[in-house]
């Protein structure tokens, strides 16, 4: 069976990830081509920089123009170049002339998944991405094959390794934002412009493929409502070590009681007790609950070139077999009835925490706005002000928890309360996760 | 696409699982018609019991001949009755009828699994089994197709849910292993003959499953040692919680340096901070370790009708895609090289606690019994000897844990160790894993 003819494959791209692939590709040449039944040959390499030595890698492959790689008919085309162009016209363009696609590119799937599936559809080739979320963790197969009987309720997770690293950073050593991203940057954990990773706009792409699939639903990053960790402080990640919880930046897809999705990425409390507080380092973790199968959680290392390397090879062998049968793998149609919903009906426990005269009447006062606005409180505690206000007149400061509500409940509470005359400053609110 | 001529199923076995299945086949048709690109259509059930009423099940489809139904030709058989017999003969009988069978059955797999898969392969059709380990958890999908370009060097997991819920009991209750036991029978977590968990049976099935996937050599039952929980004693657990593990009943296959793999299910101390060790009560995880993807873990509800039933159902969508279109799923297909290596080879850390005499000389004396037979020492505390030997002439109580040694070194080092002059008792070991 082995003895067929090679499958052309074309990488675009070599980078940390780029270069892993290449490498595992001829040095596992044999194993794969068992795996697949017939050979993988690569057939060209686009690079920026053809001429920098790679060690393992026939300088031949490389080539500057990735177009014409694209156009010289490889069978398979893997695409590691990252951001939307010319990623995206070169992909659209392996398609039109029949090839199978493996990307990694979160960022140009964010944006548009929808259009790149329907056309791998139409033209009857495959569009594989399991190295664009989480790295190495498989999560895009369990999802899309595992659990296709299933009913996904609620996908969590911890997507952005950068921004996990950090928040870490904040809790053992007890810095603020900037200290300890200027240690992520000197110790290779974040990028000279960390704008990505810490505003959310990344963990964003991977929340709207994640929802896409679990819901078979098209959502783009511009769905995706956003909060990054760059606010932070170091009160922050006290009041959740004080609650027993860590601070995650998580990103989440899940059903909402009104039948509308919310998706959204944002600095959250998670309970020490929950697995995705433990989650350290630049590992990433992925949780989802599912109708008939339960919780289940998906763990590993979240970015890197190696790991990710072994899941784009993981990705060419399913095509390949695809191909090498002259089929494609399962269907990505999506269902377009559901509706994205806007951050306002997203329903999340929170924790405020604000200060208060600390006098009779004041609990009662407080709880009668939360009650007006329907947010159902799970949980006071006086704390022990900061020395700011443990000489001004708000000297008690409230910790409050709540049952979960809508965000738009949430926010019209936390407005009341910052008029109220027994409240000193606007309430600080965290959401809570993984209750 | 969906009015296609629909595709049989048959269904053998409708205990706790098979119910679920024949409920969700029932109440998703629609929805797994869609994704399989074609109705799947329940033409019999199998069942001791035909006459039971099962609620939102069609009464007409059950029978008690499943040799019969079998032979009636259904496009795929899923077989849920358990055990070796009738359900060899009935695979086996589907097979060679051109069937493809989804099972759940590893206590089968665990001694046939050579023989099923090569008659499955000679006749063409797809034998999966993601239900018998690890139930709704996606495992076997992630290591036979997303790692295929990967190199696994160890599977550890805990994947018996009713041996860690009487170990967590054990621990938190500080209660002996039969009370653990009848507390979990009495809650419904173990069976009336509960062997086959407690004896590490049932964990060497699935090990068996697991090594032979991960490192495509052919493993039966009988090769993999095995040790149950039914020794462990609350001394037993302090010594691990003194040396801040918890115990864990693990599943492991592994490769050793010397080439051939180690296959055995025992109980181990595992540090608490390994994902392993907060691993609570029926959940199952599994650990999976390869050379580019790094350290992965997957985790969830390991048993239970509906979980289980959901993984069974999404073979049942990929075996149904397979044989739409014709193929079948990535080949079982073995290398028989490997050597399944006997325990004494089994390379593990060990904890050793005995008692000794309190006097001079007496660690060197024990230091000397470790070096003679090549096991290095990391860890040496003594500790409060118990009541009973306070005041006997071994009065110290010794706790030791050593580096990765073979099985053998160690017990020719305990042999010595128990004759010595100095020590009291024969050493109590325990395996460490995941440091």
């Amino acid at each position: 069976m082995v003895s067929k003819e090679p499958l052309k494959v074309a990488l675009l791209g070599c980078g940390i990830v780029g270069t892993q692939v290449a490498r595992l590709m001829t040095q596992q040449a044999d194993e794969l081509a068992a795996r697949v039944g017939r050979p993988l040959q690569l057939v060209g390499i686009a690079a920026l920089d053809p001429q920098t030595p790679r060690p393992g890698i026939d300088s031949a492959l490389f080539t500057p123009d990735a177009a014409a790689l694209v156009a010289s008919a490889p069978d398979i085309v893997i695409e590691l170049m990252g951001g939307i162009e010319p990623a995206s016209t070169l992909i659209r363009a392996a398609i039109a002339n029949g090839a199978s696609v493996v990307t990694a590119n979160k960022k140009l799937l964010g944006v548009q998944a929808g259009e790149l599936f329907a056309a791998a559809e139409a033209k009857g080739v495959d569009l594989y991405y399991e190295a664009a979320v989480a790295g190495a963790i498989p999560i895009i197969r369990p999802l899309r094959e595992s659990l296709v009987g299933d009913e996904i309720t609620t996908v969590m997770g911890i997507v952005n390794g950068t921004t996990n690293f950090i928040l870490e950073k904040m809790a053992i050593e007890g810095v603020g934002f900037a200290d300890a991203l200027a240690e992520a940057q000197a110790e290779g954990y974040a990028e000279a412009d960390p704008t990505a990773d810490v505003e959310g706009l990344d963990a964003a792409s991977k929340a709207a493929i994640l929802a896409r699939l679990a819901f078979h639903t098209p959502v783009t990053v511009d769905q995706v409502y956003h909060e990054g960790i760059a606010s932070l402080t170091p009160d922050d990640i006290r009041a959740a070590a004080d609650a027993n919880c860590a601070i995650k930046l998580l990103a989440v897809a899940e059903a909402l009681p009104n039948g509308a999705i919310s998706v959204r990425v944002h600095p959250a409390m998670v309970p020490l007790e929950h697995p995705l507080s433990s989650v350290h380092g630049a590992n990433n973790a992925i949780f989802v609950s599912a109708r008939q199968a339960g919780r289940l959680m998906f763990l590993g290392p979240g970015a890197g070139g190696v790991p990710t390397a072994s899941a784009v090879i993981g990705d060419v062998v399913a095509v390949a077999r695809n191909r090498d049968h002259g089929i494609v793998g399962p269907s990505q149609a999506v269902d377009p009835g559901r509706r994205v919903a806007p951050i306002g009906e997203a329903m999340t426990r929170y924790h405020l925490r604000f200060h208060v005269k600390d006098q009779p009447g004041v609990l009662s006062a407080v709880a009668a706005i939360f009650a007006k606005h329907h947010v159902s409180v799970s949980m006071v505690r006086q704390m022990r002000p900061s020395v700011t206000y443990e000489q001004s007149p708000w000297s008690a400061e409230l910790h409050m928890a709540t049952h979960a509500a809508p965000e738009s409940d949430q926010r019209a509470c936390v407005a009341e309360l910052t008029e109220s005359p027994v409240v000193g400053d606007t309430p600080r609110v965290l959401r809570l996760e993984g209750l």
